[in-house]
């Protein structure tokens, strides 16, 4: 009934730390990285390890840049089990010069999230981390605004020129629905053959759990998911969902369901992720959800048809 | 890119009444009213037209019975455009004598919701209501609990013997997968030869959308949405969701959102509908959300490995 090969992605620390600049208390770290380890999920992506010379440390938290010694607070006397630590990097927003060998870390796995135009950034950095000894893949973000041959392009030079083990669809904007995942995974496959197709879904229309049953069925093997759906705007796919789904008997329910109680349900005190109107809004619009992380911040954010008029103002209805 | 005979019904007032025993001000129903009017959509319900010997109207609110006078306190004085009024009545909690005729009501559909044991209780009320001169439609309760042939059964009697335009598939416990929706329907088509398949999905796992596409993509043509999801526990498929994914131009998102805004959402004070662990718990478990539900109740709610736990013991797992 179950999938042995499909691997599964906590990207909760990774995607939540969108919402709050990634200020997450060592101790929130440590208590999901305890969680994922003894779920059995195979990867915990604790952060991005972006360059400091472009987020300012005075004003983006420990996760942004995941510094070895950082890392090691979260990690260190708890078991990983068979639980991997990826973190990301923004092809345009790091160097990965930044990279120690993996042999003196704790990281397993480097991430590259890109847009199509940035790939042959995406393609140095994938080469580069992989011969300091990480498994690797690339993200391709905002992919239902890729209408042009640049994607299939992209794809192609991915599948030639890197190591990388999985090549993401990433629906930043949460727009898409089941029929445009299958089309999706259709135009990866064409191009991608020796590597796995990766799921990254966003929750605004809430399909981001529909979609990746939808990409399993049609074959994609890299999954990502976060604690009760944490993560920028409307959120992702949560990662609860997905193992009752998944049925694999090597995932255990319990940690994970004990870790959202007492260390996810409070962080919505402060972040206020989820389905929300503004968030379906540009979901169904298919654009950046800022404008509707904006809106969310004023008094008058229940005024959801003024927001409507102004979208609707912007793309010229 | 729509499809024309695609009917859909609000059930914003009649869903969310199990929320609250149907406890909605006067005020409340006329707004939500108010904008389906507004907005195009084709039918509205406004309640249960149950009888008053078996719910006891000390204790349940105005629209657990949708007596005429107060369905015209609602109704008077808003143009009503193209859409209709519905009211549900349970088949084994009401009787078809309590109807008035069709053209002394503001009502024009009654919709029977009945179990499969009861489907005899719900042919007798849909001939007697179609008589009296109103449209009707029956729905079948926790459809992912029947694994009997007398669903079979039950389906080829409300196509030989009944006058209903429409037979329901109801995932009352949030359970379906849309594998399960795309089997369901087939099942049902073997069947339901002269009559529409009409879909109502509850939104446990987050799939009450996804699901309702994947049964309009098989062919069923009368759809079930609430408001931001009101309704039971987790709630159900949100109306703007559907009129963001129809595209039909007859709709009109902006009453909607609008209502959701000034309307729903202060509803939340007092109801705590949509997401959350034990209703998904008992989703993916295939139960009635009735201890999720006694759970939420609960000073120590958050304490999701504990239900969990109880859960598992209950099944024996």
């Amino acid at each position: 009934m179950f999938r042995p090969e499909l691997k599964v992605v906590d990207c909760t620390i990774r995607d939540g730390g969108l919402c709050n600049d990634s200020h997450f208390e060592v101790e929130t770290v440590r208590a999901v990285y305890k969680a994922i380890c003894e779920s059995g999920v195979d990867y915990v992506e604790l952060g991005y390890k972006n360059s400091k010379t472009m987020f300012d440390p005075k004003e983006f938290g420990l996760w942004r840049f995941c510094d070895e010694d950082q890392l090691r607070k979260v990690t260190d006397g708890i078991d990983p089990g068979t639980t991997k630590i990826s973190v990301m990097m923004d092809a345009h927003k790091s160097f990965a010069e930044d990279l120690a060998p993996c042999d003196e870390s704790v990281i397993d796995m480097i991430r590259i999230a890109t847009y199509v135009k940035d790939v042959d950034k995406a393609i140095h950095i994938c080469k580069h981390a992989h011969e300091l000894g990480y498994e690797t893949g690339v993200n391709i973000m905002a992919i239902s605004t890729e209408g042009s041959p640049f994607l299939d392009e992209a794809l192609q030079q991915l599948e030639e020129e890197t190591p990388a083990k999985v090549i993401y669809i990433v629906d930043s904007f949460g727009a898409m629905y089941s029929e445009e995942v299958d089309y999706m995974i259709e135009r990866y496959k064409k191009y991608i053959k020796t590597k796995e197709i990766g799921l990254h879904f966003h929750n605004n229309q809430q399909l981001a759990f529909a979609n990746t049953i939808e990409g399993i069925i049609q074959g994609a093997n890299f999954i990502d998911g976060t604690l009760y759906g944490l993560g920028r705007a409307a959120g992702n796919c949560p990662l609860e969902l997905l193992l009752g789904f998944l049925k694999n008997p090597k995932f255990n329910m319990l940690p994970i369901l004990e870790c959202i109680g007492k260390t996810i349900i409070p962080l919505r005190d402060s972040i206020d992720w989820g389905y929300h109107v503004p968030y379906m809004l540009t979901g169904i619009l298919n654009q950046h959800p800022l404008d509707a992380m904006k809106w969310m911040d004023r008094e008058d954010r229940e005024d959801y048809g003024k927001f409507y008029k102004q979208l609707n103002d912007e793309v010229g209805v």
